[in-house]
């Protein structure tokens, strides 16, 4: 069973997401026939690289409300987030742009597989979301990449340039493809969907519903009638 | 997709269901990417390789019942087939084994594929229902493989040793985990049973519910709550 993720880097709820999902797979009995894949979506491929201006101004200039107002939002995502057990920094994230985290996301699939791209997503929503980091710049990229165990050379390679670039635009196409207007979204086997993070139990009923699904007890129609048996034929 | 079908070569709503599934196919839009597949059912392993006694006085004497009223029995079949364009000669078919006919099956699969399987459990239904000859007879066997294109040689070799044997029986196994106790016995895409010659709709039903549930569009779940998209984040 596949489950894969459309989800960005930057994205408080992508964060709570991944948890509510990761609490339906810690009770799930197949969760060790589950593979979980990460695809890349960006919010803003407007934001720069090497974000300057907190989250806080830039969201309140988009919704065209106080930044008060916006703190009092993100305060409530705080607490969301700490009932998950994550502690969110979010007044103090920074505006910044993903692409590149993306790329290094895609690299870590290719390279080393889904496992170790989860763990470096995990990363680097951390990196921002407890730690304030900005995601966007190159250094701390190579950091957290280096610290779930990708190949440095290579992690330096990509960030100088554009590889991986066209499999995030890969991504992109496919969520607007789906019709996914924003993230987290979840797509199970092709087949189901799910947008945003919703609680684990939801999670947790999609699981069994798919699995049922793809590991089919014959399902049958008809009887006895017209058909022959070792007793004879039925008419 | 693929529909698998159980059937024995001396049963007549096998031959009936044949014509009805194909019925279903002529008018299924996606005809040219189903593949047919039979596999084998013995009604009878312990009748004789060569059938002298007449299918009437067996079946009578298995029902406990007079040769005429098999024959009012059997007249119900012969119409219920001539509606199909069938002209069944059962007053006159043999008492046989059908482990050989099974046996040539197999080969044709084996060696020549699914298409060829087909025209030769045609062939056979048509030797035994409408030809009257005893299909548990090598040389009628032999001939009625030559006809649709077996090779003559292999033919022969495999009549005269035991290879298949292993296959019918296997396939025969298969419909008992089923549960299938009869034949004809249809499953698709071994997800849906049906069981016994059903009218030409029911199979057009069944072939749509297999497409469309081997042709996935994402089922959709959730919506803008708790997800992040262009424009922010839903709280």
């Amino acid at each position: 069973m596949k489950i894969e993720i459309w989800s960005d880097v930057v994205c408080p709820w992508c964060f709570v997401g991944k948890r509510r999902l990761e609490t339906a797979l810690s009770t799930f009995e197949h969760a060790d026939e589950v593979e979980v894949v990460y695809r890349s979506f960006e919010l803003d491929p407007t934001a720069p690289h090497h974000g300057h201006e907190l989250s806080t101004g830039v969201i309140a200039r988009k919704y065209g409300r106080s930044e008060d107002e916006m703190r009092d939002m993100q305060q409530q995502l705080i607490d969301l987030a700490a009932v998950e057990g994550l502690k969110f920094r979010l007044f103090e994230t920074v505006h910044t742009n993903t692409i590149d985290a993306h790329r290094l996301l895609h690299l870590a699939l290719e390279a080393d597989g889904p496992a170790l791209q989860v763990e470096l997503k995990e990363a680097l929503l951390s990196a921002y979301f407890e730690g304030a980091a900005d995601i966007g710049d190159h250094d701390v990229l190579a950091a957290t990449a280096q610290r779930v165990g990708l190949d440095a050379a290579r992690v330096a390679e990509v960030l100088a340039g554009d590889e991986y670039a066209d499999a995030v635009a890969a991504d992109i196409a496919q969520a607007r493809a789906y019709g996914a207007t924003g993230v987290p979204f979840f797509v199970v086997d092709r087949k189901y969907g799910v947008s945003g993070a919703r609680p684990a139990e939801v999670f947790s009923q999609l699981l069994d519903q798919a699995w049922t699904e793809s590991h089919p007890v014959l399902q049958m129609a008809g009887g006895d009638a017209e058909a022959c048996g070792p007793d004879g034929c039925a008419i």
